[in-house]
């Protein structure tokens, strides 16, 4: 019988990696999902080798189980079924907050290994209907792994990221993950929604370039998805946007000022940063 | 004898707009610089029919001269040559701006026409090195006609537009362009630098997706024009910060009070101006 690996929640993430998975060594993909139609989208496009509702069956069963729900959810999924995994699985998760899911993880039974990842890619938009095999290309996959985890299913997870086509695969702590991914992803997404909430945003047709077009493409997000993630690392969260509101502050106070030695100064200073960032 | 366009500044824009020109009707290109390596560089790739660093010889040739300094040279250009240019021409230019620019063109006698423009193409690099006659494939080109131009002309940069593979061709006045620039361009580089002030910018390695790389992308900005492009619209480009600043603080009030309600409303609203944006 072949080694299984169930991947709970089929929405974009969860097909996309129940799609990326297929081929990943001799194991079956089993997807499990509560939505008829996402369910029969997901047979008809071949989503995973096996399909059902049916969680408790499927983890039971699971050498593998990758948790692609919400954030709330997961941490609900580990509280209601942590007697339900084959004892020496490997569970992870998608989920783009580690903190808040790696502590609920501590409800699992010593026989159950947990390893928190994130791999870093996703759309603008949901559910399976928009899931891609090849939507983890180039993606960083992000691992935090708990102390005494079982050093055979990093190897794993090292693997999988392979076959999906990571770029390469990062080990950091759950409160570093939180604190760096609120710079990196979730201020993005708040800069997004922020710059759409302007007065002039339908004025702007017919005026608008690369730069506005790259930084909104991430406001129509999945609303109650980002609530989550927002409010689940608010503490990360609203330090990084002080800043920005801040380091915007000191732009517009210098433009007021008219002090254009002092303009020049400062984006010297910061498109130097950029480029430094850029060669290493 | 074949009509000319003179190309005056050999930069980014300046020299891919020379390569792009070629082959529209029946003009010859010309193009005007004064850097010897610049010079060099155009010829070797041919990009203008002609090269010179004369400019007052090419515009007194010239049926269409193109400015594609920085603003500041562009005011002083004018200022220097008004009357130097051939009686009936059509003086244009590419500047991020433009009330500053029409308002300078004031000093020209009056046979000769100018229509501001801003074909709203670029890259985070600059110079001939990096220009590419496909750079303004699928941009908007801005047109600022000032009462009393002449409509063969506008016909004549409406042309041009198309061979150059610009998307659509937007009439308005320089000071609706100022105010949307200052929202839909400027703003976004404001935030691409402040994003890279914040102090974990080089601890990001690893952990950045598409849209922190789109967003920071053009902040690796050419410093002297930039200064001046900012600094020539600061009136427009503070009102859009202090928005954008006021926009991010509500959400960062939210996030601190805990108010997940209030946090799902706000991002609902803003996604959905978003959809809104697109669908239109």
């Amino acid at each position: 019988m072949p080694k299984q690996i169930a991947v709970i929640g089929l929405g974009l993430i969860g097909g996309s990696m129940a799609m990326a998975l297929q081929g990943f060594e001799d194991f079956e993909i089993v997807g499990v999902d509560n939505d008829p139609a996402t369910l029969e989208f997901a047979r008809t496009h071949s989503a995973a080798h096996r399909l059902t509702s049916d969680a408790g069956a499927a983890i039971a069963m699971a050498d593998v189980v990758y948790l692609c729900l919400h954030p709330g959810a997961i941490v609900d999924f580990l509280s209601t079924h942590r007697q339900a995994f084959k004892p020496g699985a490997l569970v992870t998760d998608v989920c783009g907050i580690k903190t808040a899911i790696v502590d609920a993880a501590a409800v699992l039974p010593p026989e159950v290994d947990f390893i928190g990842g994130h791999p870093m890619a996703g759309k603008e938009t949901s559910g399976i209907f928009h899931a891609d095999k090849a939507l983890f290309q180039g993606a960083h996959y992000i691992l935090t792994p708990r102390p005494g985890h079982r050093s055979e299913h990093l190897d794993l997870l090292r693997r999988i990221a392979a076959h999906i086509g990571c770029r390469d695969v990062v080990e950091t702590t759950t409160q570093k993950h939180d604190a760096i991914i609120a710079y990196t992803s979730q201020v993005m997404h708040i800069m997004a929604v922020a710059v759409c909430d302007d007065p002039d945003l339908f004025e702007c047709r017919g005026f608008e370039g690369g730069s506005f077009r790259d930084c909104t493409r991430v406001a129509a997000l999945d609303v109650p998805l980002w609530t989550e993630l927002f409010s689940m690392n608010a503490s990360a969260l609203t330090k990084v946007i002080r800043n920005l509101e801040d380091n915007l502050r000191s732009y517009r106070e210098v433009l007021e000022r008219g002090d254009t030695a002092a303009l020049t100064q400062k984006l010297a200073w910061s498109a130097d940063r950029k480029r430094h960032m850029d060669l290493e």
